[in-house]
C-alpha cells in the first residue's frame, strides 16, 4: 500500500502547481487527439474544453435544420456535435457542445470572422461562397487538449480556440483588410428549427463589450445562456438584422432610427456582425464567458478566468488542467496508439457531465429560479441511461470529489422538480426525459455503497424511492402493480422492467448499507422482477402484454418494436446486471449460457437486422453483439460467471481495438458523453462494474504494461500485466498486493485503499 | 406655521396604526370612484390597487387584438386599460394595467371562473356564450378603492377582487357544481397580437400552488413577469392546451405522455385550467403574486403580503393604505361630486408610478439584470411626457419621499441604459422611446432645486447632461449643432426643440444651485433656443428646415405633420415655460399676448381639425385650447404674467368641471398616468407650477373652500379659500400666514414650511 506525502497532495491543490510539478513527468496532453471520433458515428468534437468545462468552442461545419417542410431531418443526426470530419467548409465556431451524444441542442453564439463584402447568412457547402461560411481542409487543422487552430481558406484568417471553464478565448489572425467582420450569429445552433430560438437579446456595452442571452426551446425546453464578449481591439461600427417576423411597436411614432448602430436589440432571429480595419498579421482576440444566471454573471466569468488578453497563457492553463486530469492514470505500453486511444478515452471521459454554475456557486435550477450550490460544484449534461454503466463508476475511483457533487447535483435537480423526480437525461436546467430507466438511482446507490456519499444519504435514498414509485412515468404503476411493464400500455416495456429490476436492486444496496431493512427487502424484492419478462420457451426476455400473456409477434433479433429500445432479445435479454447467477440458472445453466454468449458473438447478423440498431456503424457490431449502443457493455464480462471466464479476456481484447481506434472514425458508435469511453478505460485497465452499486469490479484483460492510478484520498493503486501483449491475452493469475486472488472480482475498498494488482498474462488462457 | 408633534408623526410610520388613527376622521375611501373614466377616452381601470402597487387586479373587457390582417387595429386604443364601460362582457381579470395612458402593454395573467362545459377560449361579445366571457351589468358592480365586486351572470359566480403592492387576491363566490372552472389564460394580454408572447412558462408546484412566468415583447420590448398562485382549496385535475405551433421536441421517442395532469408546460400560446367540485355558495380564493425577479420572490411576495385567507382583512388593509395616502390633503367642500373628484384625482395620481421590486429589494433592470435598489424603493411606469408636468411636482409637495425614490430608479436607469440616458417613457425593465423630449431631466432637477434630492446630486446633473447630449436621439445632434431640430432631418421637431429648451433650462436651474456655473451657463443658452422656431413674421412657433428656412406650408390649426405632437401651433407656440416674458415679448407684448389667450379659449376649432387631435374626446377642448393633451397644461396660468391674471382663475373654473366629472365618462382625455388628475388637484387647490425646476407655483383659483396639506416633514400647509363658490371664482386677495402676498407666486419652500394660505374670493375680478 503506497501513500503519497501529504506534502505532495497538498502541493497539488492548485492546477499551476501541480504543472510545475509534472514538468518532469510526461506530457500526457500530447496523446489527446480530440479528432477522434469525428468522423462517422462518434459525435464527438475537435474544438476546445478543459475537463468538465462549461464552454465547448468548436468549429460547426454545418448548420442542417431539425426539421425540413414540417418533418424530421435525418440529416440533422450526423451533426450532433456540429463537426463532421468529411466536411469541407466551417461555418463558425459555437460555444456549446454535447460529447458524443445520440440527439442534441446546444451551438451557442455562433462566431465567424471573416474579410470582404458583408455576408450576414451562413452559405452552403455546395456553395460556401455564397454566405459566411470558409473552406478549409484538415492538413492546416490542429485539435488538441483545450487548443483548436484552423486556416479558414476563403478568407486566409488563421483561427485559433482555446477556452477556460466558462469562457471561450478566440484568436484570429487577419489579412490586412478594410472591411474585416467578427460575425456573431444568434441564429445558429445545433438540433435547430425554427420555432428553436424563443428569444435573444443582444447589447453593445461599449466598443469592446457585448452582452445577452439566448432563450432555446430545444432538447432542453426552456433554457436560457447568457453571455460576455470582450473583443481585444475597438470595433469601429457594428449591426444587426433581424430574420424574424418584424415585430409591431418597433418603428412605430417615427421614434429613434434604432437600425445602425444602435445597442441594443431583441428578437427572435438576429445575426450581428462588428466591423474592423486589420493590419497583415493582425489578431483580433474574443474572450467569450458563459453563464447560467445572468450577463453580470458572465462578465464576472470572464474577468475572473481570463484577466488579461494572454492567449497562449488561457491555453498553457487549460492544458496544465488536463496533464492534470490525465496524470492520474498512468499507462505504460510501448503502443503510442494505444496512449492516443487512452487518453483521448480519458479526455472524452472527462468531457461531461458539464459544469453549470458561475464562479458566485449560482446556477438556474430546474424550477427556472437562481440558485446557490452550498458545498458542492453544480453539473448538467446528465445522460444518464448511457453513464451509470462505467462512467460514474470511473469516477467514483478517479474523481469521487467531481462524482460526489454530480449526486448532489442529481439531488439539487430533485428538490427543485415538479415531478418530484431524479434526472433521466437533464441539461441546463431541463429535463428531456430520453431514454428508459430511472438510473440516477444507480449513480446516488453506487456512491451511497462506495462510501463516496458526504450529503444526507437517507434523504438521497428517499429521492430513489420517490423516483421509483411515480406511478405516472413511463409505466412504473404498471410495473409496480403487475411487476413488469406490459407492453401494450408502455412502449419499450421489456427495456422498461430490466432496467427498474436493476435499479431496484440499486435501492435495496444502499438501503442494506444503511440500515433501512423494510426498503432493503421491498426492493430487492422488486429488482426480481426481471423474472416476468422472462419467456423460458424460447429462451428471452419478451414484451409481455396486460393480460399477462407474452405478445405472439416476436423477433429477437430485431431491436425495434418488440419491448426493447437500442438493444435486440439477444442483447437485453442479459441485462441483469444485478443477478447473473440467477440468469444463467434461468438459461439453462453455465454451459448452456457459454453457448449462447458464444453464439451472440459469432452468429451473423443480417443487414435487415442492422439498419433497426441506432447510432452506431457497422463496426460497432460483432456477430449479434452490439458494443456501439450501452445496454450490452457488461455482456462480455459474464463470461466471469461461467467455467469460462477466458473467454471474457479474449472478447475484451477482440473489441478494445476493433471499437476504438486513434482515427477521426475511431469509434464504432456514439461515445455516449463518456461512458463508451468509460467502458474502454475500465477494460484496458483489466476490470469493470458489472453491477454498480455493488462494490465489485470483474476482471477481464488488461491492455497496457502497467498503470498507476493517484487517487484522490492520496493512495497510489498500481496494475501491473506481466508479460502482456496483443497475443498474450489471457490471464494465468492474479495478484493482490502480492497474495493470489482468488476471485474474479476486486473490491472497490481494495483500489481506494491503494496498492497493487499484479495480472500474469499468457497467450493461453487459464482457469 | 403649524407642526404636527413628533409623536403624532411617528404613530402614523405604519398603515395600520395611520388607520386606526383616522378612525375617527372622515372616510375619504369613500369618494374615490375608479369607475371615473372607464368611459371612452380616460382610459383608467376599475379594479383593484392599492397606492403605487405592482399589482392592478382589474377586469378586462374584451381582448381586441393590436393587428388586425398585419395592420394595427384602432379599435385596440379604448382598450389600454383593459375596461370599456359600454361593454357588456367581462372576459376575466388580469393583473396588470396601465392607467389612463394613451398606448399600451400589460394585461398579464387572466383569470376567469367559470362553471359548466370547459371553454378555453375567450369568446366573442358577440356571442358571449361561444367562450368563457360572461355577461355582466353594471348593476351588480361596485368598483372602489382596492376593491371590485361584479356578478358574472353567464355562470352565477361572484367576483370579488383585492390587491396588496404585490399580490392579487380573488374571492369567487360558486353556486353548486360538478364542473367548477378556474382558467388561467396565458396567452390574454392588452395590446395583444400573436407574436407578443414570447414564451410562458407554468408548473403545478402542488394541487394548490402554482408558479411560471411570462415573457413578452410588446411596448416594452423584452419583459418578464413572474407569478406564484395559490388556490385556497385543491383543485382535483388540471391541464392545459397550447395554442402555438407544436414544438418538435415534445413527442419524441413516446416519452411521458406530458398532455393530463401533467406538472410543467412550457410554449408560446397556453390556456390552463384547474378543476373544481363546488357547493352552493362556496368560496374559492386565489391569491396571485407577481416578481420581476422569479417565482421563487413571487412566492415570498405572496407569503410575505398575504400570510391568510382573510379576504377582507386585505381589503381593509388596502384601503387603509389609501385612507393613509388619501389624508395628505383634507379638503373642505360642500360639495360631495368634488369630493369624489377631487379624491378620485388623487386616487388616480397614486396609482403609477408603479412599484418595481420585490419585498427584498430587487428587481429587474433596463439592462435585464437582477439589481438590489439600495436605499430606495425601485419603481417603474415612468410616463414622463406626461407627468413631468404637474404629477412629479405635485409629489415634491405630497409624497417627497416616493419621488425622491423614483428619481433613484431613473438614476438607476441611466446607470443601466445600453444608450446611458435617463428614461423617456420607461416600464418593466424596459424603454419604449415613447413621445418627444429628455423629461426625466425636468423631474430630477425639480428635485435638486426643491432640495428632495437625497443622492449625490452632482451625478444626477451629469445623468441630465449626458442625456441631453445624446447626438443620435431624435434630432438633439441637430439641436445641439444649429440651434434648432430640423424638420426634415427629426419630425415633431418644434415640439422638440421647444422640450429640449424648457428641459435644458431646467438642468442650468440645477447647475446653479450646485454651484455649477459653466453648465448653468451653457444650459441658460440651450434654453434659448425656443427662439430659433419662432417665426416672427406669422406670431407662431414654425418648423424650420436644415437650410435655417421655415417650411413653406405650414397651417397653425393642425396637429399633425406641422413639426408638432399632440398639439397644434396655436397651443405649442405657448411652450416656452421658462420664459414667459421673453415669449410674451417676442409675441408683441402683454396686451397682444392677452388677446391671443383670449382667442386660443374662444375660437372655433373647425370639425376637421378636431379629427386629428389625438386621445381626447370633443369635450377635451375648450374652443382651440386642447386639455385632454399636456402641452396645453400650463397655458392658462400664462395670464399671470399679463395684465389681467383673473382671466387665469376664471378659465380655471371653466376647464376644471368641464374636464373632470365624476362619472363614466367624466375624464375629458386619457388621464395619462395622473398628469390630468395632477392639473385638477394643483388647479383646485389654487396654484400651478408653470415651469418645474423652478420653485414657483403660479396662482389660478380654488376650488374648495379649505385644505390640509399634511406634509412628511410634519408641516402642516392649509388652503384657504373664504367666500369661495362657482360664482365666487376671482382672487380679490392673498394673504400667506396672515401677511399680504404682493406676488402672483407662492414658493416651494413656502408650502414645505408649512402655514396659511389664504385666497378671498369674489364673483368680480380683482387686479
Amino acid at each position: 500500500m503506497l501513500k503519497k506525502s501529504l506534502l505532495s497532495t497538498l502541493t497539488c491543490s492548485t492546477v499551476l502547481l501541480c504543472a510545475a510539478q509534472n514538468k518532469t513527468a510526461e506530457n500526457l496532453v500530447q496523446y489527446v487527439k480530440p479528432i477522434i471520433g469525428t468522423q462517422r458515428m462518434g459525435h464527438t468534437y475537435p474544438g476546445a474544453t478543459v475537463p468538465f468545462g462549461m464552454v465547448q468552442l468548436s468549429p460547426d461545419t454545418d448548420t442542417i435544420p431539425y426539421e425540413m417542410n414540417g418533418k424530421y431531418n435525418p440529416d440533422v443526426y450526423k451533426y450532433c456535435a456540429g463537426y463532421q470530419y468529411d466536411d469541407s467548409t466551417i461555418v463558425g465556431f459555437s460555444h456549446t457542445h454535447f460529447s458524443g451524444t445520440g440527439h442534441s441542442d446546444l451551438g451557442d453564439f455562433l462566431i465567424m470572422p471573416t474579410v470582404g463584402a458583408l455576408k450576414l447568412n451562413p452559405g452552403t457547402e455546395a456553395d460556401p461562397a455564397s454566405g459566411y461560411r470558409s473552406l478549409f481542409s484538415h492538413a492546416n487543422e490542429v485539435a488538441a487538449a483545450d487548443y483548436y487552430k484552423v486556416k479558414l481558406d476563403s478568407y486566409n484568417i488563421l483561427a485559433e480556440l482555446t477556452a477556460t471553464t466558462r469562457v471561450g478565448f478566440h484568436q484570429y489572425t487577419f489579412p490586412k483588410s478594410d472591411s474585416a467582420h467578427i460575425i456573431l450569429d444568434l441564429m445558429h445552433g445545433i438540433y435547430n428549427y425554427d420555432e428553436k430560438n424563443v428569444w435573444t437579446y443582444l447589447r453593445v456595452e461599449n466598443d469592446t463589450l457585448i452582452t445577452g442571452y439566448r432563450v432555446t426551446s430545444g432538447w432542453a425546453r426552456t433554457r436560457t445562456v447568457y453571455f460576455a464578449m470582450t473583443f481585444s481591439k475597438p470595433f469601429y461600427q457594428y449591426d444587426n438584422t433581424n430574420y424574424s417576423k418584424k415585430t409591431v411597436y418597433r418603428g412605430f411614432w417615427g421614434k429613434w432610427d434604432q437600425s445602425y448602430n444602435f445597442p441594443e436589440i431583441a428578437g427572435r432571429q438576429i445575426r450581428a456582425y462588428f466591423d474592423f480595419k486589420t493590419e497583415e498579421g493582425e489578431k483580433i482576440k474574443i474572450k467569450f464567458a458563459l453563464s447560467p444566471v445572468s450577463t453580470t454573471n458572465a462578465l464576472a466569468n470572464l474577468r475572473t478566468e481570463t484577466p488579461t488578453w494572454d492567449f497562449d497563457a488561457v491555453k498553457r492553463q487549460g492544458q496544465a488542467m488536463w496533464q492534470n486530469e490525465l496524470s492520474k492514470i498512468i499507462i505504460t505500453t510501448n503502443s503510442s496508439a494505444e496512449k492516443q486511444n487512452f487518453y483521448t478515452a480519458m479526455y472524452h471521459a472527462f468531457i461531461s457531465p458539464t459544469i453549470y454554475m458561475d464562479n458566485d456557486s449560482t446556477y438556474k435550477g430546474l424550477d427556472q429560479n437562481i440558485h446557490t450550490a452550498k458545498g458542492f460544484t453544480n453539473y448538467t449534461t446528465f445522460s444518464l441511461w448511457d453513464t451509470y454503466r462505467a462512467l460514474h463508476p470511473l469516477f467514483n475511483i478517479i474523481q469521487p470529489k467531481r462524482n460526489a457533487d454530480m449526486v448532489q447535483s442529481m439531488l439539487a435537480h430533485y428538490n427543485q422538480s415538479a415531478e418530484h423526480m431524479l434526472p433521466v437525461w437533464s441539461n441546463s436546467a431541463n429535463e428531456n426525459w430520453c431514454m428508459t430507466g430511472y438510473h440516477a438511482v444507480s449513480v446516488v446507490c453506487d456512491a451511497i455503497v462506495k462510501g463516496n456519499a458526504p450529503f444526507d444519504e437517507n434523504k438521497a435514498l428517499d429521492a430513489c424511492i420517490a423516483t421509483s414509485n411515480h406511478r405516472s412515468y413511463e409505466g412504473i404503476g404498471y410495473y409496480i402493480d403487475n411487476g413488469y411493464v406490459p407492453e401494450d400500455k408502455s412502449g419499450s416495456s421489456v427495456s422498461k422492467t430490466l432496467e427498474y429490476a436493476y435499479d431496484d436492486w440499486c435501492i435495496a444496496q444502499a438501503a442494506k448499507k444503511l440500515g433501512r431493512n423494510d426498503v432493503y427487502e421491498a426492493y430487492l424484492k422488486r429488482s426480481e422482477n426481471y423474472k416476468n419478462v422472462w419467456d423460458a420457451s424460447i429462451g428471452f426476455m419478451r414484451p409481455k402484454m396486460s393480460d399477462r400473456q407474452f405478445r405472439k409477434e416476436f423477433d429477437p433479433m430485431r431491436t425495434i418494436d418488440e419491448g426493447f429500445i437500442e438493444g435486440n432479445a439477444w442483447n437485453y435479454s442479459l441485462y441483469v446486471p444485478q443477478a447473473p447467477d440467477t440468469l444463467i440458472a434461468m438459461m439453462g445453466g453455465k454451459k448452456k449460457f457459454t453457448a449462447h454468449l458464444d453464439s451472440l458473438f459469432t452468429m451473423e447478423l443480417p443487414d435487415k437486422y442492422f439498419a433497426e440498431t441506432e447510432d452506431i456503424t457497422r463496426d460497432g457490431i460483432i456477430g449479434n453483439y452490439v458494443h456501439g449502443n450501452e445496454p450490452s457493455h457488461h455482456i462480455v464480462y459474464l463470461y466471469n460467471f461461467t467455467d469460462e471466464p477466458w473467454k471474457a479476456q479474449a472478447r475484451v481484447r477482440q473489441i478494445l481495438p476493433m471499437q476504438y481506434k486513434n482515427t477521426p472514425d475511431g469509434l464504432g458508435g456514439n461515445d455516449d458523453a463518456g461512458q463508451m469511453s468509460a467502458w474502454y478505460i475500465f477494460s484496458t485497465l483489466g476490470f469493470y462494474p458489472i453491477a454498480p452499486a455493488s462494490d465489485q469490479y470483474w476482471l477481464g484483460s488488461p491492455a497496457i504494461d502497467a498503470a498507476t492510478l493517484t487517487l484522490e484520498n492520496g493512495n497510489i493503486f498500481t496494475i501491473k500485466a506481466l508479460n502482456q501483449n496483443d497475443r498474450n491475452v489471457y490471464v494465468q493469475k492474479v495478484l493482490l498486493n502480492g497474495k493470489p486472488l482468488n476471485r474474479r472480482y476486486i473490491t472497490h475498498n481494495e483500489i481506494m485503499n491503494g496498492g497493487e494488482l499484479t495480472f500474469y498474462m499468457s497467450s493461453k488462457h487459464g482457469k
